[in-house]
C-alpha cells in the first residue's frame, strides 16, 4: 500500500523517539515512510524529497530534528503538503529545538507539537487525513473515547493503594 | 456558505491579530465563523462548541490564547477535529502562552505556531483541508510560488537604494 | 469522615509526589479524597468534579500536573472552591508547568506554590480551612513553631562535624 | 468594620497594580487595610505585622513585591495567615518577582498569582473567606456566572464588526 | 569591481540592521554584493546563490535573520564558503534567531555574532579576509588601534562633566 | 582628597546608571575617580589600571558592563582589590550581562549586584571600607536606619489617599 | 580566636557546597563561625543574628541559599555587616535562587556569586578583610599569583598528552 | 612544521571536548598548537599569547570556555587574528557562556559556534584557512560532499530496521 505520511528524521539516533509517530500510524493502519534526510548535510536530497512528496501521494510530513531544527521549515517551504514538527531534546532543554521549530516567518507554518511528541504528531497526522477520509474519523473518533481509560485505570490504582484519609 | 473553519479567541482585544487567520482564509475563500470564548470564563459554551464542532461541519479550529493559554488544549481535548494553536504576547514574551499550548500531553496534540502566528494558523487551515479539497490544493500552491514575489520586491528596493561598494 | 480536601492528579505517576500533600493532610487529621482527572483525557469527569465539589463539602482542591498543566485552571473555572496548583517537573525544568499554572487570567486564580511542592500545597490547604476551625488553628500554630526544630537539628549536626576555624 | 484582609507593598510606586485587589474587595465589600512595607527597609516593622495580623483578626495577606521579591515570604515565614503573593514585573519581564515568590521551601508556602496579578489575588482571598461565610460563598458564586458576560459582550462585538467570511 | 563578500538578508525590513556589515566594508573597501534571500519564500534561490557563490568569488557570506533564522544555516549546508549569522531581534528579545542560528549540528558550523551585530559581523569578514590578502590585514591592524579612541574620548567626556568627589 | 573607590564603564552612554554610585559615595563623603575603561578596546589600559589599582590606595573598584560584560572580571584577575560588578540592561533584559559578571570561576570572584544596580554598588563600597575605618561604619549605620522613611512616607501617602475599605 | 567570618546556610544538606568557604578561610587563617538558619523557620534567630552580628566582631557573612532563596537579603536587611551570597542550585538549573539573591532593591545590596560558588565567597571575604588587614591582604597577593599555577600544570599535562599535530 | 591555529581552553578538563577540533584538524593536516589558558588565571600569559599570535604565525584562534566565559573575547580583544568562541556546557545548561562568548561589543568579533561545538569551530578554521589555501579548499569541498554519507548510511539502517507499515 502507498505511504500517505512521511516521517523523516535526521539520523537513527532520533529513532527512539520518532518511532512513537509510527506506532502510533500502525495502530491506526495508516500506512507510512520512514527516511533519514538532514537540512544540513543533504540539502539536495532534502529538495527532491520536498518538491515531489506531494505529487508521491504524500499527504502529511512529520519531520524530528534537535538543535538549531531546520529541517521541518526547511521541507515545508517547498512543499504543499501540511509538515508537522517534532522539536527533540538534547541541549537548553529542547528549547533550541522548539523555537526554530515554531518561530516560522509569515506564509510557511510548521505545526509544531510538544518536545519530543512524536506519538501527539502521529495522532495530528490522523486528524489531518480524517479530513478527506470518514471511516479514519471514525476510529479517530473511537481512540479519542478510549484515551479516558488510561484515567480510569490510575483510579482503580489510586483506590487500590488505599492511600487515603486515616481517621484516627 | 456554511463555515468550514472556526476561530476562536478570548476577547475581542485579541481580534487585530488574529483576523489575520480571517484575512488569509476569505484570500482562499474558505468560509468561516469567529466566536469568542474562554476556557476560564465560559467553559460550557467552550464544551458545547468542542462537542458540536464536528457535527456542525467545521473541519479545522484555529485558537487564539495568550498566559496561560488553555483554550486551544481545552477544545482539542473535546473534539476530534484538528486544533491549531496561535500563542499570543502579552507577558513573558509570550512564552507563558507558547508552552502552555505546545506542551501537550500524548493523546491530544495542539498544532502550535509562532508567537502571534495568525496569519500562519490560517496557511495551516488551508492545507488541511486541501487534503481534501483539490481546488483548494491548486490555489495553494498557487499561493506559494508567489511567496517568492515579496523577495522579488525587496531584491528591486535593495538595488534602488544602491547600497553597495563603493569604490574609492 | 467526610472529605474536605480533594487532591487530583493525571496519572498515578504523579503519586510520588502527590502523596505529600496527603501526608502532610493526615498530619492534621485533616479528611481527603484522591483522584486520577484529566483536563485532556475526561473533560467530562473533571466538569462533574469541579461543579459538584462545592456541594460535595468540598472546601480545598489541590492539583498536581506537568507540561501544559491545565488541571487547576479548568477545575478553577468551574468551582467556587479555591484551587492551589502544584507544577510538576518533567520537561524544561518545569517551566512549562509552572507558566502554565500560574499566568491565570482575571477572574480565575490558582494559588501556585513551587515546583513539585505538594506538601506547601497541603500547608496552605490546612491554613485556608483554618480560617473556619480554630482547633486547626490551633495545631497549624503549633507546627509551625516546630518547623524551627530542623534548623535546631542542623546546628546540632553542624557543631558535632566541628566543621570550624583551625588555628594554626 | 475591622478589616480582615491586608494588603501589603513596598512602596506606593506599586498601588496602581495593587489597588486592584483593594478594588475587588471593596466589590465584596470585604474591609480591608492597606499598608506599606519592605521585607528590607522595615524588618521590625514587617516583624511586627507578621506575628500579630492573625490576633487582630486578620484572615488572609495579599503581598505584592517586585525584583527579589521577599515579602510576601518573609511574612508568611511568621504568620499562620495564608499569604497570597503577587510577582509585580518592572526587571527581566517580572521572572525574578516570580521565582523569588512562588519557590518557597517546604514548610512555608506562598500562594503565587499571574504577574501583576492583583484583582486575582482579591478573589483568591474571598475564595478564602468564604470557607467560613455563606453568605460571602453565596456572592462569589453568583460573581462567577457573571464571568461569563464579559464573552457575551465580546461576541456581541465580534458580530457587530461582521468580520466574516465574504463570499465572492 | 568584483564582489568577494555577500550580505544577504531575509527582506528590506533587515536592512537598517544589516547596512552596518555593509558601511564596515566599505570603510576598508572590500568590494561586496547586498542581497534579499529566504530560506522559505525563495529556497531555489538561496540554493543557487549558496552553490554558485564560491566559483562566482565569493569568500566570506554574512546572513541576518531572525525568528527561526535559517538562512545562514541553510546556506552554509550548501557553500563550502564561511558563514557568518547575525541574529536579529524581534520576539522572544531574539533568543529564538540566536539558538536557530548557533546550534548548528557537527559539520555545518555558522559563525555567530551578537544579537544585531551586523557591524561585527563586517569586522569578522575582514579578520579573514586578511587572512589571504597582507595589505588589508595592515589595515585592520591599524582600525583595531583606533578603537580606543572611543574609550579616550569617553575619557575627556567624563573629565569634562567633572563628576567627581566633592569634597565638603 | 586622594580616591579610594574607583567607578569604571565603558562609555559614557553608561553614566546615567552609573553617576548613582558616585552620587551614593558622595553622600558618605567617601572620595571616588571615575574612568571609562574597556576590556575589548583598551585592554592596556585596562591591565594598567588593575595591576596599579592597589599601590594606588585603590580600595574598593565598581564596574559597570553590558552584554558579554568582561570588565569586572577582566579587572579582577588581575588586581587584589575587590571588584562589585553591575550588570547593565540592553539586551535579552540584561540576562547576558548578569551571567557574564556573576558566573565567574573559582579563584576570581566579582561580588555582582542587581541590574542596572549602582546605588546598591556604592552601597556595598561603603560597607566594604567600613570594615577599616570606624566614622564610616557610623554613619552607614545611621543611614540604614533612615532607609525605613522611604516606608514611613509611603504609608503616610497611602493613608491620604484614603484607599481604603468603603463600608455601604 | 573570636570568629570574624560567618558561613549561614539553611540546612546542613548545603554544607557539600558551602563548606568550601571554610575550607578556604582555613587556607588563609580567618577565624569563622558556621550556622544553619533560615529565614523561613526560624525569622526570630535570623534577626537575632544580623542584629549582634556587628557586635559580635563579625566583619563579614557568607550566606549560602536555595530556591526563593531570601536568607542573604534577610540578614543583609537587618545588619550593617557586607553579606556575601551564595545562590544553591537544586530547581531550575538555580536561575531560582540567583534571581532571588541578586535583584535586590535599593539600599540592600547582596554580594551574589556564582552558582554553588562558595569558594569564591570565602574569597571575596578575605579580599574584604584585606582592606583593614595588611598581612592579610599580603597573603592574598601571594595567592592570587599561585592561581596561575593550575594552568602551568594544564599545559604541562597537555605537553604530556602530545595531542599535537600530526604531520604525515 | 609551524602551527597555523591554535586551539586555547582553561583546563585539561575540557579536553575531551576541545580535542575534536584538534582532530578534525589533524584529518586536513593543519598544523596546530594546544594551550591552557586563563582570562582570569594567566592574565598576562593570554595577553603574551594574544600579541604574538598574528606574528608567531597563527592565523585562525580556537577558544573554549565555560561559565562567565571571557577568554575568546579577551583573546580577540588583544589580537587581530579571527577568534571562534566554543561556549562549554556545566551550569545553566551553557547559557552562560554562551551569553558570555556571542554578545560581544561592536569592534571585537568572537565567531560563536554550538554548546560544546568545537569540532565545528574546527571546521570553520578550515573554511577560514581555504580562503588562502586553494588546496585545503579543495580538500573541504569533498569533506562536505561526504558529509551526506551519514544520512546514507541512516537511511540503511533505517530500511534494515524495517520499521515500516504493517499492513493487516
Amino acid at each position: 500500500m502507498k505511504p500517505i505520511v512521511s516521517i523523516i528524521m535526521g539520523s537513527t539516533s532520533d529513532l527512539p523517539v520518532m518511532k512513537k509517530a509510527a506506532d502510533l500510524l500502525n495502530e491506526f493502519q495508516v500506512p507510512f515512510e520512514m527516511y533519514a534526510l538532514s537540512a544540513h548535510r543533504t540539502p539536495k536530497e532534502v529538495e527532491e524529497f520536498s518538491t515531489q512528496a506531494a505529487e508521491r501521494g504524500i499527504k502529511v510530513i512529520i519531520a524530528g530534528a534537535g538543535m538549531a531544527a531546520h529541517l521541518a521549515g526547511v521541507v515545508a517551504a517547498q512543499t504543499p503538503v501540511p509538515v508537522i514538527g517534532v522539536p527533540l531534546t538534547g541541549s537548553l532543554e529542547g528549547l533550541d529545538a522548539m523555537l526554530a521549530m515554531i518561530q516560522m516567518p509569515p506564509g510557511i507554518p510548521v505545526a509544531t507539537v510538544a518536545l519530543n511528541g512524536a506519538m501527539n504528531a502521529g495522532i495530528l497526522a490522523v486528524q489531518i487525513l480524517s479530513v478527506a477520509d470518514a471511516e479514519l474519523a471514525k476510529r479517530f473518533a473511537d481512540y479519542k473515547k478510549n484515551l479516558a481509560q488510561k484515567i480510569v485505570k490510575a483510579n482503580a490504582e489510586l483506590a487500590e493503594l488505599k492511600y487515603e484519609y486515616k481517621c484516627n
